[in-house]
């Protein structure tokens, strides 16, 4: 399968790739469109599709919901009829009309949010939180190994990539003050985490089994779940994380059709516990996704978080948020938790990465960073194996940090 | 101020309350309209402005969410065209063609909910469950008295009076357990709170100061925040609860507009401990509210929550809320929290009502009670002060236990 396009071979956007977004562009100014990523370029894929005589309302929308809401088999025909749009040379006149110069395009956020989650599904996030805040206990809490924890956020402050980043003020206090002082976080952090975006929504009752992932989950996109440190470790007893993460969470702004990552699933990791059967994946498909993530402070690679390291994989997410009945919407977003593999240097926070401030990271230009600083810009890129030796790319996310 | 429809003077849906809802009734099946209760009547808004010539947009809604991003000037004229059209006998003949009988109305969702946030704000009711839960150590956590706790719910189960809920499955561990089981919830509860919905939103990175209040919030409605609390106690640390409640939250079908509660503003109770300066209402126009609040199973009133023994005003939360930074969105739903008073008849939740299942409440067949049972059915209702020794009524929220 190789397009018509002249692409490099090891292009991470190739055909096996075909990543959603929605994009305008000075070509009709202001008017969101549905774009579909090849190299360099968007496609627009509503006036393809009108462009071959085919015109399709969910390509000509303003965001991804009404595609996603359509469910697996139009995912199937739909990408299916991209790939032929863009492979086959006799409809190279009409898409190459198409196409627009990504430089020229404006992203926006890809998908209307309806609910989001936040997990927490990391076995080396959460020891090394555990051993930085509670030392001399048990790392891990005695549920951890036992379910996927996890917590809702604020889905309407969910942000697409390039978005700057107001410095939050809140309730800050060190166990060393007698009171809270109230002021710009001191403790600005990032957290590198990967996203599933659903599209069939299910009833109000129902479950997700292991085994309907696939119908559920439209595509994955990668996210930044901006952290103050200060403030949430104030405010997070007993009710969870609140204004600590709802000021910012920032998205990629191409969701990558799950179809696209076959090639990249793995085996998770061996679980030490016995799951429940509603999450025991070890006689099923499991979806362990071999990302590979890079997280860059101004430029500079700072960590190199390995998603294949996940104790709880997207499927048993799914299966744990629904098995009490909660319904699904399209356009649920659920993330995976901060990605923090083994080694030092694969961890997805800065908190993790300075061991709570006591170990700067230091850049190139002799500068270091405990917590970001104004004017700071993080950046998130990843890419998974794709068929036939290809790379599959993730659009970045990132975000610059402004007082 | 009185209207020409034959009501007892002592109606909670009088003139002076004129909560707004979304229905559907047999003259125009499955159609949802604006409708506004006057008595046992609803008016249906869009026809009446019709009849009236003057046709609306935001009346003729299948939701409230128009009406509600219009903003408080519009919300404040569309509710003196309301009262002129039923106070002045001259509109009679065409108005009362617009009213349909309570009776054969169908009540629902009146708004699409964008983020669910649920607070915590009576001390009563957090100091009842950390003598419960922490019993020996002091029941209010540090931070109580110093920010209203608060976390997000799922909105996409946020559902309308008499939806039934299903009894949730989840894993379930108590403390002499050695593994966790799965099954449903033995420890099925409820929490008795005041909703507020917000309507006119605010940009990324602004703030909602406290006198602004009465700007951003539409109305007010009562809320049942259904909890597996097994299934919550086993999952809660470290990120809050997530599945014990994310199953079902009822809402009242009503929304009694702010402008209605002006009479039942009380000055909240003295707080101990002195609040930093964005929650300090002390110099300010204090936002308690006067609610008598009952809790009725099967029929039978078993609790009397008084709103006014809140500790943190709805002002201070959504000033809370948005101190860093974060967005609101019309439909946005926030929620006060588990309402208790200081004695033990005007608990909230049957985990305060029965302390953990140890004293079973006593209904009047004989039978007891220490969490809920299938085919129970739970009923809130509440009224307040109205202008001129009215009282102003709020649509009960019932929900029906189902297996």
């Amino acid at each position: 399968m190789t397009t018509w396009l002249d692409l490099p071979a090891d292009s991470p956007y190739g055909i096996h790739n075909l990543p959603y977004g929605v994009f305008s562009a000075p070509d009709r100014p202001g008017r969101r469109r549905i774009g579909v990523r090849i190299g360099d370029f968007v496609l627009d894929a509503g006036a393809a599709a009108r462009a071959l005589g085919r015109p399709s309302v969910l390509l000509d929308a303003d965001t991804l919901n009404p595609l996603m809401a359509a469910g697996r088999s139009t995912w199937t025909e739909v990408r299916a009829a991209l790939t032929g749009w863009l492979s086959d040379e006799a409809h190279r006149p009409e898409i190459s009309r198409c196409l627009v110069d990504l430089a020229d395009a404006e992203l926006h956020l890809p998908f209307e949010v309806a609910d989001y989650v936040d997990f927490y599904a990391s076995e080396h996030h959460a020891t090394n939180l555990g051993r930085i805040f509670r030392p001399g206990s048990e790392p891990l809490t005695p549920n951890w190994k036992h379910l996927p924890i996890g917590y809702h956020g604020r889905a309407g402050t969910v942000v697409v990539s390039d978005t700057p980043i107001v410095r939050p003020h809140g309730q800050r206090k060190a166990p060393a003050d007698a009171l809270p002082s109230f002021g710009p976080t001191r403790r600005l952090d990032i957290e590198a985490e990967v996203g599933f975006v659903v599209g069939t929504p299910t009833a109000l009752g129902t479950r997700v089994a292991l085994a309907d992932f696939r119908e559920h989950v439209f595509g994955v996109c990668l996210l930044n779940d901006w952290s103050a440190r200060d403030i949430q470790a104030w405010e997070y007893v007993p009710l969870g994380p609140f204004l600590g993460k709802s000021f910012a969470t920032s998205v990629s702004p191409w969701v990558v059709p799950l179809d696209a990552l076959e090639a990249a699933r793995v085996t998770p990791p061996a679980r030490d516990v016995e799951p429940l059967p509603y999450l025991d994946d070890r006689d099923g498909e499991p979806w362990g996704l071999d990302l590979a993530i890079e997280v860059s402070l101004n430029g500079q690679v700072i960590s190199r978080p390995p998603f294949a390291s996940m104790y709880w994989t997207a499927a048993q997410q799914l299966a744990h948020m629904t098995v009490n009945g909660a319904s699904l919407r399209t356009g649920d977003l659920y993330a995976s938790g901060t990605v923090s593999g083994p080694e030092p240097e694969t961890r997805g926070a800065l908190i993790e990465l300075t061991w709570n401030g006591e170990q700067p990271v230091k850049l190139q230009d002799g500068a270091t960073r405990t917590f970001l600083e104004d004017g700071d810009e993080v950046t998130l890129t990843a890419t998974a194996p794709g068929p036939d030796g290809t790379r599959i790319g993730f659009g970045e996310v990132t975000g610059r940090i402004v007082p």
